[in-house]
């Protein structure tokens, strides 16, 4: 389903937009380019909801101080293989791109290494993380928890977030396996497009008050932002289809990213429009592939792997079957020759946060 | 739905048989405690298609040297906090467990461990394996490969397992979360219990030869058993409610079971009825809390976060919201008090197997 998409802006000058912004927020040059280089990537692989749509609602968290604009990271306990650190409050991007980063220079050493993180932010895509240990031929794997949108199986409150876990593994000449999920059957983002459209949405993806299938996105949208009782469904829908499984896995997250580090967790994860930090907590962690088997070999296995899988046969009236991450990788090389396609609310949001900060806005 | 069950056995008796039947078959005594002892505990947690009633498949597959009586289990590969061990053909149950203690005492120096594992055979319920680290306070993972049955978001081939992944997490005074699931929608057995009583299954479960839902439980049995076309699905089940992303999590397991340790892998995986080695593979590990965090005050928010998911607002007409192994724990418990019922086919299959190796029947 295509929306009005009413501006083509080159990724370059986004990028550069949105780090020239976060600057005039008092973000220090490094932490604005990396955080403005995530916000791009996920425009470029498609994931509207967490690209630079986002940026006008962390500029006013950082305007009001409900984020820290410097990021400040402090270890509170550390082990050759695992890391925790308090975020204390700083931009999620650069929290989990610097935890990444620790991760990795650990698993060089110690071939493993995890780091649970509370007291931090929204991190944008989980994918962006995971996919900085493909360069080291590690497995990278990235988990957060998240505002509360998912009802549990057989609940209607809506308790636990849409918590996303994304891994990231090498191949040789294909492209890596990058899988970054949220563990609801949709994200929100994906009501607010079908809502645009009126119409309605498939049976399975939300419940109403009386944990009836809503398929109506006024009903979704009533549910999740004013009455809080039913809410988005977690992966696998209803309980016959097997909902308690997606409910298993978005609960995993949260004991992970939320209860390990001592973050918020379940109905306390503060939702973006609070006026207080969120206390948002994330799961990360480098596998180094060598301290099992060869590199190579693996990378071999992979590509035989994903080529057996793409040359099955196909069901009747489709012609490709997608590796995870490939789509994103397509669109990332498509979105960098043609420029990206931003909403026209998007822009115009953006422009807007360029007068309020007194900046050019060249897009 | 219930079933036509129609012999209740202790728990203690059926173990024992199952651990004499294994000794005949020239399982060593520990080894054939280990097996019965997984397999009982399936049934005991309700899992019956993973319990006893697998026991004659092994003991054919035992009796032709499909797979190796006497665990031989060769490290091929180690560090601090890694292992990569060649199953040499054993049972697949005492390979999880060997290996699973391996990883528990590596994280106790190391913190953490993991362990690719391959050239083995079926394990059983993963649960059983993650649940081992609870006693040690450690976070318990567990994942196998197993034959291929799912097809891929826009494929009609099986290529992939229903692959399951377990976690178990410890409490203090709740019950442990354990997740243990299939990362299709259903596994084939409760295809099975749909065929026995006559029911058609619910949409999403299963495609057909052209890649529409498949609802009648013959066509699907067609589609796994004989075209080989069509087949489960992921869980998420069709494109539309995301059954790419179960897809994507049984490609993930394939990948760290079988890909990582070069057992066999998709496609490649035997089927129960080969005659010959499975190469199986696995993938396992243990995560000690103490390295992130205080065990105690974790323990106290695991079950402060399971009271308050307990606590939720219900869906009209449930009563209860269930935390992930509960139902099986409470099973477990009553079964341990009244006895496990068998369905008769699988008593008499136990029955024709004592007859066979000439051991005494007293179930």
């Amino acid at each position: 389903m295509s929306d009005c998409k009413e501006r083509i802006v080159r990724p370059e000058s986004l990028k550069a937009f949105c780090s020239e912004a976060l600057r005039k927020l008092r973000v220090p040059d490094e932490e604005a380019e990396i955080t403005a280089d995530v916000l791009v990537s996920a425009d470029l692989r498609g994931v509207e909801s967490h690209g630079v749509s986002r940026l006008p609602r962390y500029a006013k968290r950082l305007m009001n101080n409900w984020i820290r604009p410097e990021a400040k990271l402090t270890v509170r306990k550390e082990t050759p293989v695992s890391l925790l650190v308090d975020a204390e409050n700083s931009l999620g991007q650069v929290v989990a791109y610097r935890v990444m980063e620790l991760c990795i220079e650990k698993a060089k050493k110690s071939d493993i290494a995890f780091a649970a993180v509370g007291n931090s932010n929204h991190i944008g895509i989980a994918g962006y993380y995971a996919m900085m240990a493909l360069k080291e031929d590690m497995i990278g794997l990235c988990m957060t928890n998240a505002w509360p949108l998912i009802v549990p199986t057989f609940g209607i409150e809506p308790i636990l977030g849409t918590n996303p876990m994304a891994f990231a593994i090498p191949t040789k000449h294909e492209r890596p396996f990058v899988l970054d999920m949220a563990t609801s059957v949709v994200p929100i983002g994906k009501m607010e497009v079908y809502r645009r459209h009126g119409k309605n949405v498939p049976v399975g993806w939300a419940i109403d008050e009386s944990g009836e299938p809503a398929v109506d996105t006024e009903t979704v949208m009533r549910c999740v932002y004013k009455t809080k009782c039913g809410g988005l469904l977690p992966l696998g829908g209803l309980e016959e289809t097997a909902g308690y499984k997606g409910y298993g896995l978005s609960l995993l997250v949260d004991i992970l990213s939320g209860i390990l580090p001592c973050a918020a967790y379940g109905p306390h994860v503060g939702i973006p429009e609070d006026p207080k930090p969120s206390n948002i907590g994330h799961f990360l962690g480098a596998i180094d592939i060598k301290a099992f088997t060869s590199v190579d070999e693996f990378k071999d296995r992979m590509d035989i792997m994903i080529r057996s899988i793409r040359a099955s046969a196909k069901a009747k009236g489709q012609d490709r079957i997608y590796i995870h991450g490939e789509k994103e990788w397509e669109l990332e090389e498509q979105y960098r020759r043609t420029g990206i396609p931003l909403y026209l609310k998007v822009w115009e949001n953006l422009r807007d946060l360029a007068s309020q900060l007194r900046i050019e806005f060249p897009l």
